[in-house]
């Protein structure tokens, strides 16, 4: 098997596994604007849309993963080159991740769309989901680049996610308690938050890989958790 | 290095990677159980300990991967055997997960502790968690034992998991609506109720990866998901 181990057959194959990565995240991007547009225009039809796309997601992920694996069998590449095709797995895993937060906001959109809207919060999810989704395109742009300093930027720009939902969170406990009739809505608006939130950790996690990938070791573990809501206690 | 490929070296890395996992494993259901005693005894100093636990898990995890990818790249395995390595990073990264949903129920403990207790609601968390844990322990064992039938039973019960979530949401609904003081406390409890939940999502994605495993193909996926709280309006 090693025998076989060509350079350009191995680097052949991993720029098609590579490709395919970036297919599966322009799908996904797609996927995270859609939702939040869905959220708040009230578009039932283009939430379906999103929620349909999914499979063909699941699809690439499970194409990746079985291509990797034979890569892996055929080329049996180790060091450097074995680090890269470990990493495409991760990242798909990400990927797939972050679509299942986006089908999951686009089903609630038919609900939320029988409700009363609570003030301009749909906007305000849209421009987070916005900003997701730009991060999502550099950690995949540093990736394919190999360039780390992307990747930093993108690990920084997490904390403003961050920020956005902690700021979200005290917004729609003041929207309950002012009128319990917001309550069932602002759960679920919580909830996409909490979804958007989560899927900048994924796009974080890629820009992670990336580092991990140019400079051989994990970033900075050190990186302040700015999600402060789990331990914050709030004035009532 | 494919030359190398003798069948009783790969075994032998192969089952110290295994008991490695099952290591991870055994901590990962402590952190479940720990993290949902300490809520209900409102145990500060048993919540700060599955919190600085988490550490530990995390750092398994990265071993695990570590001497994955080594075996991988001394023993160059194909086939059935490729595919059991692989299954070895899903099952890690699960665990890894679990384990950080654990900490996040410890760390909103300090949190409600300072809050009045909502009914018996952490009662009926710890109940759901000690459902995931038992998952967990059968999933873990399913995966050692290649038990494809212990893993549809896992599957199968995911279902009562996601029962349980629904019944909860619902409650904690009605208590906001109720008293509006209460909604603080019942953001939190609703936070751990989900985070329980997908606990249950990676013990059962645990199981999956037996049954693929054994039977060479993935679990139907027309499974139904029981969560309807997203796609359920609620009564006011």
């Amino acid at each position: 098997m090693a025998d076989q181990h060509i350079a350009s057959a191995f680097d052949r194959d991993l720029e098609a596994i590579q490709a395919r990565i970036m297919k599966m995240g322009g799908l996904v991007e797609d996927a995270i604007r859609k939702s939040a547009q869905s959220l708040e225009a009230r578009d039932e039809e283009m939430a379906d849309e999103v929620r349909r796309g999914d499979k063909a997601i699941d699809g690439l992920e499970e194409l990746i993963n079985e291509e990797t694996a034979r890569l892996i069998a055929l080329r049996a590449p180790t060091a450097i080159d074995l680090r890269v095709v470990l990493s495409v797995l991760k990242i798909s895993g990400n990927l797939e991740r972050i679509a299942d937060y986006a089908k999951n906001i686009a089903k609630r959109t038919g609900v939320l769309a029988q409700m009363s809207p609570v003030n301009d919060s749909a906007a305000a999810l849209r421009r987070m989901a916005r900003e997701v989704e730009l991060m999502l395109k550099n950690a995949l742009d540093a990736y394919i680049q190999r360039d780390a300093e992307l990747a930093d930027d993108v690990i920084l720009r997490d904390r403003e996610v961050d920020q956005m939902y902690n700021a979200l969170f005290r917004e729609f406990l003041t929207f309950m308690m002012e009128d319990p009739r917001n309550i069932s809505a602002c759960m679920h608006l919580h909830f996409i938050a909490k979804n958007i939130e989560r899927m900048g950790d994924h796009a974080t996690s890629i820009a992670e890989q990336v580092v991990y990938l140019v400079r051989g070791e994990r970033p900075d573990d050190t990186r302040p958790k700015a999600d402060m809501t789990s331990v914050t206690p709030i004035a009532e």
